[in-house]
């Protein structure tokens, strides 16, 4: 891949090519007096991405002009409750690939991936088994699994945060009348085992009537999330786990707008018939119900 | 340089290299549905530079949420007189490298520099000899030279555009009264000769109390731009040229703020002292004045 990039940004002539490349070389070296050598580092690679980019793709004045005017309207459109160069970078995988690098593979250690825009701090704390969803609407999805470490040894006491969107696909702050409902926090017991009711989780749509939507519709792409139900998990002397579990079956697990499913973080969730007794001893009357298992292991903190 | 980048991207396990490649690898296969192909180009392009920056530097959360809030402050800085995603294109030499591009070198053809946010449609029009100022202060200076082809035959008639910021540092439009000065237009004789009367050029500061100017402060730069005077020269069949004529011995020769300056495109101004006469016999009375000549080379129309 880099050795066509490289083969791309051969200019027809020579001293056009020598034009461009000096171009660069006086960019990268504007930065060499930075006193902060990781501004220096950083500053100094973006330069050499962004340039290879315009050159590989020989950018038009006109598609820059068009650049500009998409960064322009995406700062005009962000506000205390939206964000729309969060969903750019997380259109282009770049949330991703930061979490990703931010969380090296350690063994069996569950994969983190995206955390999204719509965690809470101070949400409610519910007892093992207790229910997340403070009423809204949706199938109940009994979940349950252990926290250990990576060694297998169990992790009593680790907090555990979960969020999810409700049957509509809408977060409860996405709502103006400042309700709770489908977050908690509980801790694991003395076993390392959790249990909660929670929702069976739903696809729904990244917001897309800014320029990121139009950028996705443009290039023949989806807006929508994959079905998923948020965890963070945070335990002394283990690294905090910023995670998803995704819905085996789901159509979108392969079109996921943001790139968050991880092959590791897809789980059964085992839709159970109206009358099936619940775990709990919970009456659920006619409604069907699901459940799941997700056992989580933490990597040491660093 | 290409190949340091590929070593450095290498993850330091194997099991956590896979996963950063085979995430770039499914946002770059998500633009493939693409219809426009053109996009589906640029756009795949983007990623895999995006990414190999990402993972080169191995950007932290916290650089990668420092670099939304930045984006984010940019767009509200940004409005209809204010454009700081230009100043950024600017001051990462993206402007100047997408104007190179798109001027391919041609012979002895005119060099081509950045626009600027300072041109105006419809500046005042001026017979040859005129004076651009409109009583801009300044240092008077006679500016005279040749529109010709690469053949050097002459080009009658070319429109040559002149604008320039004023002894202050600043152009007319930055005022709030509405003054028209330091800009102008005027037609080349049959012979192709022009001269007009304008300001030596003085350096002044790009915007620089927003992000963009924050990092250039964190970086060491300089917001200062090399002392110059801006042509757009348009002429029947002929490419148009936007570039700029700098000052020889100008100290900031070697750190424009926006990588405009080329070798060829530094004048002589040459300083002539109060009382020396002048070409066209203008009284100046006891102030200096200068001369520079600019003989203009035009590529054909592509």
């Amino acid at each position: 891949m880099t050795s066509r990039t490289v083969d791309k940004t051969v200019a027809a002539n020579p001293e056009q090519r020598r034009r461009e490349e000096e171009l660069t070389a006086k960019v990268v070296a504007s930065f060499d007096g930075a006193d902060n050598e990781r501004l220096k580092l950083v500053l100094q690679s973006l330069t050499r991405h962004l340039h290879a980019f315009l050159r590989e793709v020989r950018v038009t004045e006109e598609e820059w002009n068009t650049a500009i005017e998409f960064l322009t309207a995406a700062g005009h459109i962000t506000d205390d409750r939206r964000q729309e160069f969060i969903l750019l970078s997380d259109v282009f995988g770049a949330s991703m690939q930061t979490i990703t690098m931010n969380n090296e593979a350690e063994g069996e250690a569950t994969e983190a991936t995206v955390f999204g825009p719509f965690f809470v701090e101070n949400s409610p704390r519910i007892d093992l088994g207790g229910d997340i969803s403070g009423g809204a609407p949706g199938q109940p999805c009994w979940v349950e699994g252990t926290v250990t470490g990576l060694d297998g040894s169990p992790i009593p006491g680790a907090r555990i945060e979960v969020w999810e969107a409700d049957d509509d696909g809408f977060y409860d702050v996405q709502y103006t009348d400042n309700r709770v409902t489908g977050r908690a926090h509980l801790f694991t017991d003395e076993l390392g085992r959790y249990s909660f009711w929670g929702l069976t989780p739903t696809p729904y749509p990244i917001p897309h009537d800014g320029p990121v939507g139009a950028m996705l519709a443009a290039a023949g792409r989806s807006p929508m999330r994959a079905s998923h139900l948020h965890f963070m998990v945070t335990a002394d002397r283990y690294r905090t786990l910023v995670t998803h579990i995704f819905v085996r079956g789901d159509a979108l697990l392969h079109s996921d707008s943001v790139f968050g499913v991880k092959e590791s973080l897809i789980k059964n969730f085992t839709e159970q018939p109206a009358g099936t007794p619940t775990p709990d001893g919970r009456e659920l009357g006619d409604r069907p119900w699901a459940r799941t298992r997700f056992d989580i292991v933490l990597a040491a903190a660093p």
